[in-house]
């Protein structure tokens, strides 16, 4: 059972569970609910453990319920343009599948070729594309789930719109677990789209960068990605790979646009100048696959290359796209004060940010100083109007900073609403919010 | 006070307040909530009334607590792409400030020259551009309310991410003022677009209007809106304007693309050959502003041209894309069995139908069967699969149509979210879902 009792966020705890089930069916997940209901024993949903803030860790004496055998595509329907799927099937499996019927799944964690849409739709995950396209929620059509009472039941809708009750589907989508165990989910899909031009460029200055992301912005481009990789993050590259990047940049921009024909061309030609005028020391467009996966190759690169160096936290703040470059003054800032390395990938053109704590293995002091540089992340994204997380989830790393976040009496309306669809408190207890059960 | 006791929702039901109040800021509203809490009194906030399902109509009783002082736009922030406006703001208003700083709020329900952004907020409303664009809840980002408990907070965020907790601001959009008594909105725009072509086609049968729907998405193509006109409407603009059209067909479609340049052209070449291709008998398609707005006149004089004819409900089922021709045959059949006249305009693109039935003022007998076969429609909806209400809310009319849309676990859940987030049962009460306080 060892291998089921965490996902990959480091120092987030785990205890021992009583059991591992893999259930084959709904009916078989509704059956594992009612045994914990009856004995009142926490149920821990798990994915594919791909999670970054301990949302998947076992709890003491829980019912790990792993989806690992939920893995059917039910349905693609291109005439509706939505899917239907079991919770364990894999994004990017989804995703081939969708290829086929030439419709497109847009929601692209870095997880993808891991994570399954269970997981994903648990924690509304993000990805490089929601710049343009949205996060898991915004795809999210209707579910099946059992309830902390029990209960087997439907929500959502497969029609394109609908106003019929309460938003549970929303609800749901980002509980990581906590109201919940979902068995099945209708997904909106989009028609493919058009191969991406893409645009990179090197600045001088995290100013410099923060100006090119602005002028992105100011002439209403839209990207389809647009993500910036700081000056430490190309270092740990070039200590792997020897590119020759930190020599050259602060911060390296890369840019992506999807529109059709002349008006991709035209897009990639704008993003190009905004690169430009900012101050790129160097900038280049392409829409050559093989060229532009070389611009991309230093963002692809960043997390082995750290990984190399020790383990890595990978930290999740969101904070006003215009705040960027002064939360990366920020958070070298904090690196320095606290003395830890921590490099930064950020979907630039969404203000979200993932600096990344390197901790050499078994070095306790050195983890020590990280955990309290990452509260103080957390703080400083706070100040610049931030959010503690923008797609990673609360899960048990992020409780702390989350009561920072939100006011009295909002936890308490979050307190309500998990109250009210798990009354017994047994549905991945202790996760996102405390809270005790009202029987 | 008696102006103020419904919306535009006829045979709804409305009950004598004991007082109007007009707060000017949040602070007086939370005092008008903590008094109605005090003294156990309903609140029932109301926007410009425009509402199409009851929602805001007062119950017996109550304060009636109207946005219509609370107008300021506090914020446009064309960095970060999101505006910050009072409840009482009306749509087109907003839509005119966004313009200025060539932004685009694209939410845009017919109502949108009356309409507030808290009503549709409080509603959840669509429009033509949901198609391609969504609806009001994809561009709420965060909002200011006072709680069931009297508390003035804030949910949600001003960044373009963030998972931190549930999505409280998602389930407050669509709750018509059973959650909380809206008092801010921030809302997420878009930059302004390029000018949109249109596609107009005349079809001799409703099968061959599904199969040029049909044919749209199966091209893979998106348009800014899709329109469907059934020959019952155009009759009655026949009736007015004289203007030939229901002679010609049985269904107008008429297609919008805003994609820049000669994406644009192509995508109305792409839209005009699945019309044609699919049997129209006439189509044509223009980029002239002039020319388009004649094409889409039809649809603009449907409403007013029923209203000459008596009094007008506009229902709102919502089906898959794929059973709009079945459903518009359904319709036809359930005015013909019930002798009603039923003049049908469809958001097509979505599935989303607005039968209109029409009552001659003062004709009790024919408004008894026009009841019959208004509950007859949403059953016929809910049998192709479709939803009672696609976007103008349950308000009184759907609470019927709700609990045949809803099995009972479900709509317990909805009964537990209302009873968690309005212990005393003072907001709205009776809207949505009928629910019993706790206290």
């Amino acid at each position: 059972m060892a291998a089921y009792r965490r996902d990959q966020a480091p120092w987030a705890e785990d205890g021992p569970p009583v059991c591992v089930v893999r259930p084959r069916t709904a009916e078989e997940v509704q059956l594992v609910v009612r045994a914990c209901l009856r004995h009142r024993v926490p149920v821990v949903p798990r994915g594919a453990g791909t999670g970054l803030s301990g949302g998947a860790n076992t709890v003491d004496g829980c019912v790990l319920l792993s989806t690992e055998q939920l893995t059917a595509i039910r349905e693609i329907d291109a005439a509706e343009r939505l899917a239907v799927v079991e919770p364990g099937v894999v994004n990017d499996v989804l995703r081939a599948a969708c290829a086929e019927h030439g419709l497109w799944y847009p929601p692209d964690p870095a997880s993808a070729p891991w994570s399954t849409i269970g997981g994903n739709v648990a924690t509304n995950a993000g990805g490089l594309c929601c710049v343009k396209y949205g996060v898991t929620r915004d795809y999210v059509l209707g579910l099946q789930l059992v309830t902390g009472t029990g209960e087997l039941v439907r929500i959502g809708r497969r029609t394109a719109k609908g106003v019929a009750g309460y938003d549970l589907t929303g609800l749901l989508t980002g509980s990581e677990g906590t109201l919940g165990v979902i068995t099945e989910i209708t997904l909106r899909l989009r028609p493919a789209r058009d191969p991406e031009r893409t645009v990179a460029g090197y600045f001088p200055s995290l100013a410099a960068a923060g100006h090119a992301v602005a002028a992105v912005t100011a002439a209403g481009l839209t990207p389809s990605a647009l993500e910036l990789i700081d000056r430490n993050a190309l270092a740990a590259v070039d200590e792997w790979k020897n590119m020759g990047l930190s020599a050259e940049a602060d911060a390296l921009l890369l840019g992506r646009t999807d529109l059709p024909g002349s008006a991709g061309e035209q897009e990639a030609k704008a993003l190009l100048a905004c690169f430009t005028e900012a101050g790129a020391t160097w900038a280049a467009a392409s829409s050559d696959e093989e060229e532009a996966e070389a611009l991309f190759s230093a963002r692809k690169l960043a997390y082995p290359a750290l990984e190399r160096l020790g383990q890595v936290l990978s930290e999740d703040v969101c904070v006003p796209r215009g705040a960027v470059p002064d939360m990366l003054t920020r958070i070298e800032e904090i690196a320095r004060r606290h003395d830890v390395r921590i490099a930064t990938v950020a979907h630039a053109g969404d203000g979200n940010l993932h600096p990344a704590f390197v901790v050499p293995a078994g070095d306790t002091d050195t983890r020590r100083r990280a955990e309290a540089a990452f509260e103080d992340v957390l703080d400083a994204a706070l100040a610049l109007g931030g959010t503690v997380t923008g797609e990673h989830g609360v899960g048990l790393l992020k409780r702390a900073g989350l009561t920072r976040e939100l006011p009295a009496p909002v936890l308490a309306m979050h307190t309500a609403v998990k109250q009210a669809l798990d009354p017994h408190g047994i549905l991945n207890p202790g996760k996102v919010i405390a809270c005790a059960p009202r029987s």
